[in-house]
């Protein structure tokens, strides 16, 4: 499979959807060439979004954090979140009650957003436990995790209630050369000793592809061949762009690293339409 | 949790997704009162669409079974099968050449339907293995499992293309009490030795009711909230209703034994709004 | 099955081995009639052992907590720890350098006592990380686990190294209604990040009931008939007696409840020769 | 990591462990300067067993098919095969009934050495599956898949008996280029499917070096640190030779490719003692 210029491909697309970091920026700040590509795809009609298994800062926080780095044309609009699928779920099946969460006080914009009341899982006791509707998990900073993630096991073996998942990711790089565990790795040593079943949301799962396909659609016809996903990432973007059924091109400024990219293709078994360097044009 | 009658819930909702097999029918046939239910539903304007994870026939074969069953009010436009899902994909991803797959010669309609050539697991030779684009996993039945589970092994060995699996469940029930091994505990199988990343579809996956849901809109404005998922599978059809964002009826008849409801939806952690003992009203 | 009194099963054996919490003790203290029993099985001529997945003491201080909790008639001679275990496994194949470890300084003894030097992981750093032969998860306290655990992480992302598990619990018991995450369980959310395959020690696994077997025919000749395992866990004290090919007795005094033994025992598949309320006689 | 000769590492050993498949012989027969490196053994007074997890023929069998090969010097007493380790368990656990069994006729070997009735699990009725107190996993072949695994799944709803599984290989070369499933993924299909846990013998588990070890020791004085595992595949020859406290040395000459040796080393985090292109010297 040949690296191709990501102009090069961008011809045959009508709107794109960007992955966050590692795509768009990493832990140096926004990616060479991304603004000017941006500029590029605003020039030329294309539309283009942004989709983040990211749940730990708000729509607008996310956008003024990108906007910082050096992206100029975003705005919040432009950012979906898997907090944001978060915050469907919660607005659409919990409903009423108090949402306990695992993150940071940032992050539980999502549940307040949902129109819920919010409770930290260090504020948990036996006066309240029976008011929880919910549990959210949807940072990895913002708690002590010795303390709350074993208060955490013991308010789902006590209380049968929906939890929620709102980043999938189990790592995330932090540097070059250090990584740190994501919340959706949290979630999976929950899930292991309390054996439920969580409810996840992010990429790959089909609903973030497709509130971003609705959107587009509020705006104009479009069809899903005309779409581009750009990702990183093999397991969340491109797999979940193949199983949405849009195109999809692998960038190597992120958690896939040039020397191993067809050697990953390979042995996942996950194969983008397209492999470029990075977003630059 | 209380065991509610199935009219006295109805009165909530505009249309309801009926899951098939354990719900609408079991190996008995259709299930007492069933027929009734759909009369009462087309009286007061109730739309009803039926969601299965059955990949082993077309949508007309699907609904052919249903109606010989005694369910005159079915038409192939009602059926909504995980087969579809994959079709779809096939058409979208896939495009051009011959498909392989495991299941009868019924089940290849879906490849059939996307426009491709279709060739069963057991004519891959030499010399045409290399003009193979996918493997679809249908069906557990029309196939030596020994030979052909193998060769599909070996096929994935040695190309770089897309799995699809049409049909996520792990067994099914074939009376009262035997089961027999689905065409997705036969994915895991395959998947586990040959370590690649397959692309599933069927409830859970939020991918069908999306489909479902467009398709009620294409008619009639309607939200969410004014849809009931009915099913008898707590892991797929009430998970996949939760996850969607509509409303869950958990049904009696089918995989969930009364005795045991109440336990399942403890130890898995998965809660339906409703328990009702059957569709009868 | 029915329930037996333990005292009618003893007369079949020469040896009993012990799990310890759960059986000989729980959160209240040392089990009801515990100490009767163990003047019985001296005074008959049964020997005895303590077979413990606890691997946050030396055997002298896991001694010394029975006998204050009651237990008058135990030596450090009597336990058998899962730390023993990696104790072994670090004498023969580590030999030298330093070994990081998870767990509290007490824990550390397991290594000191192979002949090698410790070093608590948040003490990694740049300067040493070259140094270290070998990280031992002993215990789920004394680190911050948020540091502590990303660390880790990035210590076996950057040095291939042996990982050893030292206790396969996943969780314990606190109190009558509250469980904690042992290390048993941070093991499988590092392993499940870093992708790499760690060395478990610790029941069900073999080599403590090899050793303790060997630890009792350096006294006496025995045979694998002539030996009961009693334990609260089905999934490992039984497995593991099972495995090993000696008799094992399920006590109701610890992981196993006595209204739900029955249903574990089949929904496990895991299947004692006997059940005993407790180890009173 | 270099790659050793392997005539200099033999001098530090008294005893050598081989694998069969991929170390002694493959799919070409024997490995080139097999026979000589046994002599070599035998005139230094180094003693030697064959570590194998095959169940698919008894001990005399598997050393014919070795003495064909070439290798003239085996003796079933030089066999371990982990359907000993089956038979063990068997004979000590079940004691009586009838035994069944999936594989090949010569396989249930291993059920009858224990003194125990077999019966092949498509012969299960009505009639006698009350009488059944075991279910051995014992080879692939000899059997038809669809019909006696789906039978095999009904017999464990329905029976509450132990499950072993005599192979925990996933797959198995049949030549350069086609690989094979093997007993140990269909028991995971299985246990996935029945959910269930069963009692799996074979490498890496230690109970195959434990029976080892003591046939040494019946023999002559030995200590661990004075025996060498040789064998080619990562997860079972060299993770349970490590684990157990012996000395391991990778062949290249099966399952561990010489190009991807050293990443596949890094990324299981399983590491041999020394790396050697054959047995050859």
């Amino acid at each position: 499979m040949k690296i191709k210029p990501f102009e090069s491909i961008l011809s045959n697309y009508k709107a794109v959807f960007f992955d966050s970091y590692g795509v768009l920026k990493n832990y140096n700040g926004l990616i060479k060439g991304g603004e000017e590509t941006i500029k590029y795809l605003e020039e030329k009609g294309i539309q283009w979004l942004v989709l983040t298994n990211d749940a730990s800062r708000s729509p607008i926080q996310l956008a003024d954090k990108l906007r910082v780095a050096g992206l100029k044309a975003i705005s919040s609009e432009k950012m979906i979140s898997s907090g944001m699928m978060a915050r469907e779920f919660l607005r659409s099946k919990v409903r009423v009650g108090k949402v306990a969460y695992l993150g940071t006080e940032a992050s539980a914009h999502y549940i307040e957003a949902a129109g819920l009341e919010t409770i930290p899982v260090r504020y948990i006791n036996s006066n309240n436990i029976e008011e929880i509707n919910a549990l959210v998990l949807l940072d990895d900073e913002g708690f002590d995790w010795f303390r709350d993630i074993n208060k955490a096991i013991n308010l789902l073996l006590k209380r049968n209630i929906p939890t929620i998942i709102a980043n999938t990711d189990k790592k995330y790089p932090v540097s070059r050369e250090e990584v740190a565990i994501a919340i959706g790795g949290v979630a999976n040593l929950i899930e292991t000793v309390v054996r439920k079943r969580f409810i996840r949301f992010g990429k790959p799962d089909s609903q973030m592809f497709m509130y971003a396909f609705q959107q587009l659609r509020n705006q104009n016809e479009i069809a899903k061949h005309e779409i581009l996903m750009v990702g990183d990432t093999l397991q969340t973007d491109i797999m979940g762009g193949n199983k949405f059924g849009i195109d999809t091109a692998l960038v190597l400024t992120g958690n896939t690293l040039k020397e191993r990219a067809k050697n990953d293709i390979k042995s996942y078994g996950i194969i983008p339409n397209y492999i470029c360097e990075s977003i630059a044009i």
